[in-house]
């Protein structure tokens, strides 16, 4: 038998703009104009929690998160970044890493189920995707 | 000049009971009956982003939390984990690890912002401390 294969769920691949993959992450945009939202997820299959990964798979899946946040951060004026895997709609591990600002709409409070999302213009998306794959240098 | 010392965000000690201390993190756990939730701040001085830890605090925080994950599937029959940092209230770097339950109130949403916490008895509360720590083997 076959082992069995990564693919994206397609709910997390419906809500996002794909950058590109790092050594073991497909990496994400989500097309929520509101917060600079990136979302991580580990290329293994069947992986639902953390503690499904390996220790060496799990400790790089959060350095590719640190290395997503600090992208954001040189991009967008931030005050702080959310990092969490929540996977209650989702069960598909995949990491958010989200700026938040203070004039954010949800802020302090947490982004996701905050009305609805504001998807960028189609121009906007484009150059945002190209900064992003610039500064991951995603293959 | 002494260097700086590890102290506990007061905001984060008065939502919380103290569990004990893993190598790296004080461990609380938060006085909400509705979500069985525990939060592990690294115990050192003024950190606000995971990119503040070195690699090898990084790596045990996770490993940290993905173990505290463990402590509370076992002690709760739990849907799902949710892991995150936000810090948008609290800036000191503090890893919420929460079992979610689809018959929790606020499920699938966030726990975060959700109404306001339920206390547990005072009895139950004393309790569950006490089964905390015999599973986290806390010092």
């Amino acid at each position: 038998m076959a082992s069995p294969v990564f693919e994206l769920d397609p709910q997390l691949s419906r809500a996002t703009k794909e950058v590109g993959s790092l050594a073991l992450s497909r990496v994400l945009f989500m097309n929520d104009s509101r917060y600079p939202w990136l979302v991580l997820v580990p290329q293994r299959p069947g992986i639902v929690e953390w503690s499904d990964l390996d220790t060496e798979d799990r400790h790089q899946l959060l350095d590719e998160a640190v290395f997503a946040g600090e992208v954001i951060r040189r991009l967008w004026d931030i005050d702080k970044l959310n990092t969490a895997t929540l996977g209650n709609v989702v069960p598909q591990l995949h990491v958010h890493v989200i700026g938040r600002r203070q004039t954010d709409p949800a802020w302090p409070g947490p982004v996701w189920g905050h009305d609805q999302p504001v998807p960028y213009a189609e121009e906007a998306c484009t150059s945002l995707l190209s900064l992003l794959q610039a500064e991951l240098s995603c293959r």
